[in-house]
């Protein structure tokens, strides 16, 4: 093999640079392979991987796991900065990107009690290669929380702890795909990055269709796994009815197919009693997927299944054979549940972005009365309706208030046959207490 | 699709089972995909899943990425117990299996005030979805830690953090395979799991030659990677000598080819001053892998790689474009490094190892003269010679006793020209203190 020339591999990266810039190489479009470029342009292989590489680094190419290198679309993946100063200038101050709470409410002192105690009573063992389905602690005070604040019913043992939800669904992925399966819906607006999961895993997504009540869960037949947000339809925010429940659960009864219930912010109820799971309707066909990255923080990197028994080895082996989550931050995470500790953080939380959902609604009324708030009750964002054809000015205007808000229509499923109005999805986790208001104004400002 | 039959489900694991018990099912056999087992015999999907689920559960068989269903290897891969009580009865009480650290050892007062400061000093942004490469502070400390003790030439920004070294392998799988890579070599011997996460990954491993003077790292032309141990061979002991390190490294250089350097137990040398990393010869040809697996626990899901420049941005894309490891975990790590707590305890940990092997080395003089260890340099295992044709009945004599120990034949690689004398291959890692002399007299009575 030729070793790489770097004077050819900047011309190729710069080539490459430019196409994206102009918009010759749109967002998503998959490039050669380094190796099939490389045969076609007589270059060593290395080149080309470099050239890509350097383009990776840069954000211009995103390298996706199974799918080889894509153009970045840079509304949904971020680019990875080679440091953080070599982000874009001009870089939001606001984040209102749904997804993320506020990480300066993350509670250190309950934190740092919960991991000394957590050091103080943990075996020697506990220090070794972990069962790969997570800590018993943990297991054990999930299946006692869910169970009181969701109405989860899973046996502790079938409780399968992850390093986040995406995690979770790289290993649901591998489970259908090792049972054959082909076929996966999921709702006509969701979230890139789930989509992205499954398609890498060689399974197929369509869309199911949406009406004014929200989702229509059930499937055609031959479908082999639904993904849902029952609770708060993300990004949307309707939530299932107990028809429609009970409608999809009945069809994986009849059919073998598995209900994938993703309850991203189900802790985060603000007007009405919280919906309970709907995987207490059918434990053994729907498979319960939270997280600690909406009540807590992302950082920590916990997430966890409610698995249906007959679930449970394939994923557990999917997982693999050694635990990959650090098992300190099970067993300080299993102590923070018992100890009463996340339930208070959790209430907290609901109140801080309740208020903050108010205060948005409030500024709506008085300074853009003409846009409609929806999918409020619960949760850390919201969707606010624009005038037909404003959505990409809108999302301009915004960048330049130095707001970081997401369009609706970016999350839309290409095959879907719904198309939303222009609409804006605002997440009001991010900011602290204290840039909040700075936020909201520069909110109103584009809007009214 | 047939909803699963729960008769049929338990005959087909039952008949399994037996063929598995009897032989008929020899180790290592991949059993059919559960979609063409069930045509074949004419039953649902679901049905031959589950059954395969319950004996993945049971531990009778093992599905591995990549790979489909195969017959445990049950001296490699341990059954994954459906509860730890349902482990095997007569289970071993003394664990000599190399690879773990002493768990009781773990210095829990230390790395709580490491958890308390990092808690102190970490920046609100720190608890969110966290840069792939891992945390600065970190990468930072690292590359001082890793320049200083194993004379590693790497940039902060080209440490990539893992949540073990299976996980950097992965990593570095994906990279290779990304590149159009084929084949790669490995030592003659060595851990069946790295080989294992090569062959899933579509990458065909072939076995270097191995000579009195240990591996010949140079492999034929053609080869895209190397996997070494240069400084602690594993299992065998030795070290890569110095012309054989000039060799390896010049080989990649003149066809681009990487070299993989597992340094897994490089901070434990005994006799003679730390052998450096080959890494320094060679740093954009290199990849660096450490652990804290066996300097501090397993349990902490923490690794690293120094990358080669060119190879940094595909290994970062290839983890995914949010980091998997605990931020938290990463902060104290780092912390607990930069104090110098991390030194103390690898100091610690090397007087105590030292002494285990000298008092083994003692007791062989003295209760079992006709056995040679070798290997014994450094780390947390040793090799012992035993008379030809008799590995096996050691083997069982030692589950008698109630220890588990490896025979070095395990170790090897199916397509390997060399085949090793009958020896043991003992960790003396594991045991706490107060129970290493028990474990040291098992030994003494199955050698003597």
């Amino acid at each position: 093999m030729i070793r790489a020339g770097r004077g050819v591999r900047r011309a190729l990266a710069a080539a490459v640079r430019d196409a994206v810039r102009s918009g010759r190489l749109a967002p998503g479009t998959r490039l050669p392979s380094s190796r099939r470029l490389a045969a076609d342009l007589g270059l060593a292989r290395n080149t080309v991987a470099d050239a890509y590489g350097d383009l990776v680094a840069e954000g211009w190419l995103t390298a996706r796991r199974g799918s080889g290198t894509l153009v970045t679309d840079r509304m949904i993946d971020r680019p990875i900065p080679v440091r953080p100063a070599a982000e874009p200038s001009g870089d939001p101050c606001y984040d209102l990107i749904p997804g993320n709470p506020d990480l300066s409410a993350f509670p250190r002192a309950a934190w740092l009690k919960a991991t000394r105690r957590a050091l103080a009573a943990a075996p020697d063992d506990a220090f070794g290669y972990g069962d790969p389905r997570g800590r018993p602690e943990l297991q054990a005070a999930l299946a006692d929380h869910l169970a009181r604040v969701r109405g989860v019913d899973a046996n502790p043992e079938h409780i399968l702890i992850c390093a986040g939800v995406s995690h979770a669904l790289q290993i649901l992925c591998e489970v259908l795909a090792g049972r054959g399966a082909r076929r996966v819906a999921v709702e006509s607006y969701g979230p890139d990055r789930h989509r992205g999961l499954l398609a890498a895993a060689g399974l197929e997504t369509f869309p199911l269709a949406l009406d004014a009540y929200g989702t229509d869960p059930v499937p055609p037949d031959g479908t082999d796994a639904v993904l849902l947000t029952p609770a708060h339809q993300f990004p949307v925010g309707t939530t299932l009815q107990r028809d429609r429940r009970t409608a999809v659960v009945d069809w994986a009864t009849r059919t073998g197919g598995l209900v994938l219930e993703d309850d991203y912010d189900g802790e985060f109820r603000f007007d009405q009693q919280s919906v309970g799971a709907l995987q207490a309707l059918a434990p053994d066909r729907v498979v319960y997927l939270g997280t600690a990255s909406n009540t807590l923080a992302p950082g920590l990197r916990l997430a966890w299944m409610a698995l249906p028994p007959t679930v449970a080895a394939e994923a557990t082996a999917a997982k693999g054979s050694i635990d990959s989550c650090a098992v300190l931050s099970q067993l300080t995470m299993a102590e923070f549940i018992t100890s009463g500790a996340y339930g208070h953080h959790v209430r907290a939380g609901r109140r801080r972005y309740r208020h903050r959902r108010d205060s948005l609604v409030t500024a709506l009324a008085q300074h853009a009365p003409k846009v409609r708030a929806t999918g409020t009750a619960a949760g850390l964002h919201t969707v606010l309706s624009l005038p037909p054809g404003t959505e990409q000015r809108v999302l301009h205007a915004a960048v330049r208030e130095g707001l970081k808000v997401a369009g609706l229509s970016q999350y839309r499923h290409a095959r879907s046959r719904n198309v939303m109005a222009d609409a804006l999805v605002v997440g009001y986790g991010v900011p602290s207490d204290d840039v909040w208001p700075q936020a909201l104004s520069a909110l109103m400002r584009i809007l009214s």
